[in-house]
């Protein structure tokens, strides 16, 4: 059930996002130049939905362990709700007011929150740890495109 | 059927803050320095439900004229998304973090995005711009509350 709740809560923040970025994906994103490595754009949907899901499973887990870990879970929960904030912030960043650079200043701050939360999560259970790798391997890539695409188009 | 969504995003995006903050203004909240305008525990649930009910009408009202307003009414709903992501975070700051200083700088941020917001909704629609009016000066009023706190506490 906690499961349940954590991944409905991912999805429907992402489809926030996701109403802004399927709009600017399709117009303003394909005007700006982009670098080599930059994906098909039909990759990002999927991505992203799987990404929310796996946060979800790991979040909930951990929510789990309210009972016995009451502080850490506590702890490890606002950590959570913080990057999921920012993840929500930097769609509204980068695909709304169409802003490379204040969407990459706050990917890095988004980056150093995902890894604090995989940080609380692993101690608390190994298994919601790795919901978080695929997630912090794509933001790190995405981090990496934010920077390029704003390096191209300034 | 708009303004019904986007009530209800707002009271959903505002209960993951609610948790956080009933849980801290419990506990760590009345162990700190307060300064003498510092309202009764009480009030904060009720002035925030209105509040995201408010916020939510307006917003619906924007979304309405989607049809004959495309570009404003897209652009203002960037901004009315800005300020309710920032409105979470502020809350995961303070009472989830317990970090005044961090919430501080953070919640003047989130005051020009409500301002800006309230800007575009009123060019959109009189009434929706009028829903911002309580909700700016609260959070006018929540400025300097967090201001003080820190200030007494640092």
């Amino acid at each position: 059930m906690k499961i349940l709740v954590m991944v409905a809560t991912c999805l429907v923040v992402g489809s926030i996002s996701g109403v802004v970025t399927r709009e600017a994906i399709t117009t303003w994103y394909v005007t700006i130049e982009k670098p080599s490595f930059n994906p098909p754009n039909w990759i990002f949907a999927p991505v992203w939905t799987t990404l929310y899901i796996l946060m979800g499973i790991g979040a909930g887990l951990v929510w789990q362990q309210i009972e016995t870990k009451r502080q850490e879970v506590k702890s490890a929960l606002v950590f959570f709700f913080i990057q999921l904030a920012l993840n929500a912030l930097w769609s509204l960043l980068f695909f709304g007011l169409k802003n490379p650079l204040l969407a990459l200043i706050e990917i890095v701050v988004l980056l150093l929150m995902i890894y604090e939360t995989f940080i609380k999560f692993n101690k608390l259970n190994k298994f919601a740890g790795y919901m978080f790798i695929p997630y912090l391997l794509w933001v790190g890539f995405a981090t990496i495109l934010n920077g390029a695409i704003w390096w191209l188009n300034k």
